[in-house]
């Protein structure tokens, strides 16, 4: 299958946008063996997207239209498909009742202009969106496949996920198994000299993704049968786990802090959390998990002195002794939150992040307390501020994830 | 001027690498007030880059083709211009002696294949690389120009900066200006009922664009001068602040965290966080900000019903009595927190984010509590936890801007 990229669009046209959804969709339709032979940026005008759409049609089987589904005048991309395909538009009487919801329930009335946003061509279907209120559309003819899917990644990703990619795939004949593996706690180049020659096979292949904090592996299997191509993924996926098993928090796409958080709720333990620099990202990590209240206490960001006196009990003559960044501070604030919440874990957090510091920048501590007392890490996180604080966040549930490993 | 962009390479169309040149390129070009009418990827491929510089050509005055220029038998550009312009390709002497000055300063032999990279279609001029071995190309046929430049942006920006913009400039005539204006507490499709027919001018033109409780416009003035393309931005921004500018929190691309940091700072006031329903997403927002902790003291994540009563003081009976979703429970946290640390304003946050709730999902409160007493809002956030979390956020770091706003 061949595969062309149309985004559409005058802020991508402009460079006021990256395009950064023609690199995720070419990248999975490259690992789904769909070859992309074409990507193109268009304005927000009608032939001209019309026209591209034709031009695409004669060189591939898919064409994906990015962005243009918007409720203005602007938003073409429902009538440029009308228009190359030559199908009439329709109203879908059960999106715009999503649309009319969507408004509803916000307590907004709802525009007029939203309406054309339940426009479908002719013998096109609609994919839901979670995240917003542009449906996307999917339509064949002759053989090939049209889709048009929303611009803001939130709303692109999810929907070419998990409505687009699963429609493709029984298109591109044979079994396939594709298996994810979260790692933390090693970096990219080190997990790849422990995984040496597992990551140079081409069927089952296996590529590393790096995100920050995480190495997310991709295993991915195609066979003359999905029994077949099954097989291959779980044996790729044993050698992995034998050579990196202690850097393996999940499968699949669980997050670390979905992760803890089961484990946590299924032992009914609770946790706290007490942050210094980094400023409230492991409790927003713990909380944005749906049921987090059931385990998830609450926590302090005690960025200043006062803070850390007030809530953590840290007299600041000592804790100007003892520094706002050492393994004692991080300790003691993992033990008080512990203690003021009768949490069953305390984590805490503290750093010089910069630009300016007291110390050196990137230096942080990371603290776990459970009833068996506390323990500590130290970490150098590099030199910039974004990283080190989001790095220790992942490095204070990482620390959590592995103690509640030992302990079982 | 109407100019097309084609990046050249497997790298870019796989997805493997994103096409931030195109970005940049794009932008300088449109501040540059050369219009760009379209952007293609292409492969590899002789007969491709050919075809699409031919179509380029068709629409465009100035063509910039982006990689394909090393010394490999992958880099074809050069062999595509020549083929697309019909003129034959000639080694230039002067180019092949910078080539191998380039190795012979750093003490390598040149491979062979680096010989290419002195290749010149008949009348094109070779631009100087500071940074890597391939030299860029400037042709002009038939009034038109075409420009190719190396794929790396380390080697690629500099180029079109010293290069080819002042080739270009003195073919352009005339100015640009471009005027952000931010905006935040009101919705993407109100606005535009506000801003009207100021939305549909031409020149200077206004673009909305939506981000997560956020708006943010964009003025683009194109004039004959530098000075009347000002003036024409600079009326417009008047204009639409006339109609909205209660909901502008800046011009530019300051963050709304980063306005209020600052205008704290400027009165030597401080601000204290209790959030429940987001989490610690609007500490997290704060604490982002450099130089955040001259401002920002701190903060509780008070989650849970027993977090509300150990930081807070909120007796559980009577936090069960008024609801732990409510006006009385956000003002309590939002004054309890000013207390605690002794900040000058005190933010809270309650809602149901859901998926599950004993409460309407979405209903949620902010609060701000000064030295003259504490105001709430309420609100109603949606459905999706995500979004009502990050929505609950921005309405508190909302409500405090303008808290501050009426203050002075």
């Amino acid at each position: 299958m061949k595969a062309a990229l149309i985004a559409v669009g005058n802020e991508v046209l402009f460079g006021d946008t990256v395009n950064t959804n023609a690199a995720f969709l070419a990248a999975q339709l490259t690992q789904s063996g769909v070859e992309v032979v074409r990507q193109a940026v268009v304005p927000d005008a009608l032939a001209d997207v019309a026209a591209s759409i034709h031009d695409a049609l004669a060189a591939a089987d898919l064409v994906v239209l990015i962005g243009g589904l918007g409720p203005t005048v602007d938003d073409l991309t429902r009538q440029a498909l009308a228009l190359a395909t030559d199908r009439p538009l329709h109203e879908d009487g059960a999106a715009l009742a999503e649309i009319e919801g969507y408004f509803r329930e916000r307590r907004r009335p709802m525009p007029v202009s939203n309406r054309q946003q339940a426009l479908v061509p002719e013998g096109g279907q609609l994919l839901p969106n979670q995240r917003g209120t542009a449906p996307g559309l999917w339509l064949e003819v002759d053989g090939r496949v049209l889709v048009a899917l929303p611009g803001p990644p939130i709303e692109l990703e999810p929907m070419f996920q998990e409505a687009v990619l699963p429609r493709l795939l029984p298109r591109l004949g044979g079994g396939r198994r594709v298996i994810w593996v979260r790692t933390s706690g090693i970096g990219e180049s080190s997990l790849q000299e422990l995984l040496g020659d597992l990551l140079t096979t081409a069927n089952p292949s296996l590529l590393p993704y790096a995100k920050l904090g995480e190495v997310h592996l991709r295993i991915l299997a195609d066979g003359k049968s999905q029994e077949a191509a099954d097989q291959a993924a779980q044996g790729l996926l044993e050698a992995v786990r034998s050579r990196i098993a202690a850097y393996i928090y999940g499968l699949g796409d669980l997050t670390l802090e979905e992760v803890i958080l089961r484990r946590l709720g299924a032992r009914a333990q609770t946790v706290a959390v007490a942050e210094s620099a980094s400023g409230g990202l492991v409790s927003e990590r713990l909380s944005a998990v749906a049921g987090a209240s059931r385990v998830f206490l609450g926590g302090t960001v005690v960025y200043t002195a006062g803070a850390k006196a007030r809530w953590a009990g840290l007299d600041p003559e000592l804790l100007s002794r003892e520094g706002p960044v050492s393994a004692f501070t991080a300790s003691h604030l993992a033990l008080a939150v512990r203690r003021e919440l009768g949490a069953s874990w305390g984590v805490a957090t503290c750093g010089w992040a910069g630009p300016e510091a007291d110390g050196e920048i990137g230096l942080a501590y990371t603290a776990v307390a459970g009833e068996d007392g506390v323990a500590c890490r130290e970490h150098r996180l590099g030199r910039n501020r974004y990283d080190i604080r989001h790095r220790l966040a992942q490095a204070a549930l990482w620390q959590l994830y592995q103690t509640l490993g030992e302990e079982s």
